[in-house]
């Protein structure tokens, strides 16, 4: 049995569905007709409509109101900013934790936390985990660092006009600094790094962007940036891209791990023993015990970093408080570390790629405003706290996780709240 | 300056948050009392109106209003399975493109695919993907493998003993099989294999789990499993863990890179140069050109695989049709390759961790169910199609971006489309 | 200071060296004449002395002493099975560590371990770990798991073929692996794996190699099979390649960490309280505070598993015993884990990806097989016991260097042992 | 079969070798007398000759004579500087290819390089690429970068503490930068960038290291700072250590693939169609064409860049010229590109981790020195020029293997050579 069973298995099964001859017709391309509606950029109420027209071959009327309820329905341009092709809205049930308590360098005082979620049993593991850091005092955080990064990329002829290139910019980069910042009110261009691999340049390009997540913002600035190189550079360039896929945008990268990327927070709290047994049923040394093997896991599956759940928490505060949901890819790496501390445990995590903002994105529409009300954190000013508060939410998912495993509830706690289905 | 400046300049920014003293104590545990509301599992009227008695601190009725809304609060109780204290629903914009036609081993048609998000720009790329791809006859698609895994750990005094572990479990591996099959009606585990560092044993057990995405299925059997092994194992075990952080769910890792979590898909199109460059306003070399740049830049970040932003296509479907957004850590991953085909442009995605599933989850929820009902793939049996189209949308995403950067239109199109917030 | 200041010193440091002109004529190709020698692949004397002829430029009549020495000079032939345009033979130094009690599966008695190495205070920091770890009672080792693999590829026109390839291929497995096995007398194919990315199929063919290390034995029995499919598939393939620069062969990769690449062993010893104090110089205390901080660093950084220097340890053993130095790159990859034991240290290595034989390789050669010898694992049935040793003797390194740098005599070491030169 | 067979199998392997009882005690710890020979830091005849007293239970007289040859033993001294416990040499053929023609910033001129393996086809392989280069004009060189760090870690009570202390390091750097130069003549701390987790920071120190490959160097010097740090930094410390395993040493991590350790050197040439048909024996597109495939295997295996083995060329060169061999683990990663120049064949490498010196180590030992000789690079000065070497020496060895496998010689190549054996 020199090929794997479930390979075998799988095989088969991919084989029971088709016969050679259909199959083969069946994945080549057709050029039967199609048509395809019109691109809408501003929603309103005849736009949707004529989507769901062309959509009642397959959705129901029941579908239809489903989406386009009567409150969307009754300004659909509200969401025309953020969207196309618009035909409603989809509603995702948002839990609250808390109080949770922040003793933060930015935020400061006890919170309740929206999540929204459709998986049964996140929101009540988080809620412990905050009950418990709680009553522990308070969970302490810091904004450590904050920088989003853009990285354009040249292509020259050779390395010798690579390597001028990059004493161009070196010696140009008040006025491409210039350049970039005059597209944007509250970007700031920190830091450009130049990586060479050989007749291609990369350019790290890291910002600061105020209160914004600010990947639009430094995508703009980049652009004008790399136009106004463009425009004055002796060097031949063969091309050049406004994203050399280097920034690690939209995906998990150990570059953000070793740098940062968008901000960098980490969170702590000790919890006292007494809170680990009555809040988290388990004690001290066995969530200690857990640790290193879940820690060992991480290591020999590749992960980056060692964390347990980030992605949990993150998507369902980015969800709720209107940022961007794919960022969950980028900013679910990390580290979380426990230790004790005489009788009591020691938890932190530290997040290098928190991608938030507390304005722009989906921030102003009217659900998601109001998540980020819940927090009092919208608006001017707030972008730091709340990324502490979303480093605090995943500390409390990591420490009722770790629990509930330790303590080997965690099986438990899915199969009663989700089994309802 | 041997410290970079942006580092200096940071911490200007941190250390300007405070004077010594008073952030001591800012960042200290604090003992004030607090009152956390009843956790709530059953929603009703009444309970979501506690919550908001409790957050109107903070938040408005007007914020209440919006999470909170008539339509939602109709029948609070349908969200009961998926949240607990549940306080509204948010709501994400959703838009549509297609026709997607999509000629697959499991999807057969031509699709309309829901996708929510809220960041300007993203609908109208995908959109732009989709009709280039149906123009050039449609993107081929096949489940290649399947395949969920949970990873228990099993801790031992010394190796001796972790070995004759393993030992005992490949004896008895058909009772184990038959403990963990005993919990669902769709799962199978299909392959276990140990892996040992020393005393520590992790078993990956690997499951097919029917139509559904199947995380809960598969921790529930592995339980299952793992409680027989307790029972009957005579090796002496000094813990054993449902999971020891090793199986990648809800994060990247190569383990799930090299050997899948979930459903592999492979989609494909061959684009023509005709489509290339009316419909997309670029070259096929152009394409080619940046691709290979894009490549550099995957390697050079360290990232899992070389893509541009499945994150975006993912999540966007995630969320519209009622699959768990956390796992778009995980899901993000893979290769996308183009090359040329004599004049055309050949284009692929092969994504090995695609979580999702026609039943259970979030699905059943009204207009989650209404996004699937609009792709016609809800309920038993389409599992394995919804994999096939959430990899052919993300192969839309890919060729819309990297035409997009390719012809230097990305920064224009986010531009035009976001800056109106 | 945008631009970080060191990176504008090497631009100058760069730039001093040249002129503009002058450089780009420095850096362009050259149609200058030149001469080759004839290649040689069968040393003799006077090959040697041809080859010096022409070296005579840069290289002194001292120098062919020290490399064409008279020993060596006696019978150069003895080298030609391993190495083509023979000059010589570099003298690299070698220590001995041990007795190292070894308590293993494979390998079991006291043992001494031959070193190469021109790194001052390596071998010293070896054979303080190897006296401790005996004075603790020995290390208990374990071959957990053998497989050397070759991973060709296979290029389809599209994704329907790749898939019926993989259907032949598993149809035809059992003459596959007569073909493969035909070639080799030890090695025998245990698993086959294919790997789809569309229209590319890569076959994870993993052999046992009996004693030998088995990278020459896997190459030429997976061109058998690679040949033997070509002439009796039936599927249109577009090329065939003998490794699809997958295998991770010569190279650190994350398929080698989660899978195993070579032989796979696990070694560890419980160090007593008072070993770690009288002969390491510090506490079992100090060693795990600084574990802690050990595998922090590891996360942080992206390394494939968490270890302090198995490299060392590895390059001398190769080296002294002819095995292949380059494979250092893939071995030097896995796990060093340290645990409190009541008061005293669980000290332990797993090591997924040694590459080791006591036969084939360089291990005929006169000074390699010395170093053989003297661990008395010349020859045939003797390649486990190796892989183990191996493993042992990286552990020896590993609780040397904790221990060192948890008591701060790092640097000293290095200092006293190293300053000489 | 759930478990995979070859799994099983392996199981029965091991389990072949005990019965349950014998191996318990065959694996467990054994307090039997043993006498540990004193340590030997300065080599003698007399000193050599006690530890081959005591070898003599494995090895023979004529082991004794392969290492501890009357050449070797004429002044065992020779080697003091560079190993304890000295028994002897082993003694690794030497092969030479070249002339390789380098066009380099740093090296410049028709090259002979020496290269020390006991790899059949090793030294013809890399021979038979640097035929092709020069013969398209040489090879172009230029170091982009340099620069070895060394990690520090420290330890506090809390973030609070952390933060603090990185206050204090960023206003102190002169006289911390003055400390860690005051301990070398040629070391230059160019750039110092903390990295926080909460309550540890790491201080990422990097140097220029003149011409030595400097690992001693920049330890020493990190020591010193980190010991002026604990003299008079007022922050309560918990620990410090020299090195926090986060930088690199002697192992393959991201952040050496990201931000380099050592010398960064990128190398390249284009090939004219006529050499590779002519002198490779296969085409341009068939070199393109397995360029794809390979890319496709680094990414999917999970490899820390894309080439094919560098560790080969660095292992042969590092031996041959007293470099540090276990450095291979570090330095075996980085980029090789392939892509058509009209009808010819560009080819990079670019290398971020080249840990090379022309003096220090073991350059000045009288074998190791002969190596350096034959290139003309001992000594002062010479440093940037050996790295250049390096990199140009692997493009070789990249070129040759691609041809060799795009055309099918591969396997041949290698079952010609090393049969013999």
């Amino acid at each position: 049995m020199t090929i794997p069973s479930h390979i075998i298995d799988m095989l088969h099964k991919v084989r029971a569905r088709f016969q050679i001859e259909p199959i083969q017709e069946r994945m080549l391309p057709s050029d039967a007709e199609f048509t395809t509606l019109r691109p809408v950029r501003k929603a309103s109420v005849s736009s949707v409509e004529k989507y769901w027209n062309r959509l009642q071959e397959t959705a129901s009327p029941m579908d239809q109101n489903a989406l386009a309820d009567p409150l969307t329905m009754a300004d659909p341009d509200v969401f025309s900013a953020n969207i196309e092709n618009f035909i409603g809205t989809v509603k995702m049930p948002v839990g609250v934790i808390g109080p949770l308590r922040i003793n933060g360098l930015n935020a400061h005082g006890d919170f309740h936390v929206p999540m929204a979620t459709t998986e049964a049993a996140l929101v009540a593991s988080y809620a412990r985990g905050a009950y418990a850091s709680t009553k522990s005092g308070g969970i302490s955080t810091a904004l450590l660092y904050e920088g989003v990064i853009r990285t354009p990329a040249f292509v020259f002829d050779d390395l010798l006009n690579a390597g001028m290139f990059v004493e161009w910019v070196v010696n140009e980069i008040e006025p491409l600094k210039a350049a970039a910042e005059s597209t944007t009110q509250h970007g700031k261009l920190v830091s450009v790094e130049p990586v060479v691999d050989n007749n291609i340049v990369f350019l790290i390009c890291r910002y600061t962007t105020g209160d914004a997540a600010g990947q639009n913002m430094v995508t703009i600035a980049t652009n004008a940036l790399c136009e106004n190189i463009a425009a004055r550079c002796p060097i031949t360039m063969k091309a050049w891209y406004i994203e050399g896929n280097f920034s690690g945008d939209k995906k998990a990268s150990f570059l953000g791990l070793v740098t940062g990327r968008g901000r960098k927070v980490s969170a702590s709290v000790t919890l006292t023993a007494e809170v680990v047994e009555k809040t988290l049923g388990t004690s001290v040394q066995a969530m200690l015990d857990y640790g290193q093997v879940a820690n060992l896991g991480s290591h020999l599956s590749g992960q980056l970093g060692a964390q347990a759940h980030f992605a949990n928490g993150l998507a369902a505060l980015y969800i709720a408080t209107g940022q961007d949901a794919a960022c969950v890819a980028e900013s679910a790496i990390g580290i979380t570390r426990m230790e004790p501390r005489g009788d009591d445990l020691f938890c932190s995590v530290t997040m290098p790629n928190i991608l938030v903002g507390s304005v722009g994105g989906g921030t102003s529409l009217p659900s998601q405003s109001a998540g980020l009300n819940i927090l009092g954190l919208k608006g001017a000013g707030k972008g730091s706290a709340l990324a502490e508060v979303a480093a605090a939410t995943c500390l409390c998912g990591e420490i009722s996780i770790v629990a509930a495993i330790a303590a080997g509830h965690f099986t438990r706690a899915h199969e009663n709240l989700a089994r309802h289905r």
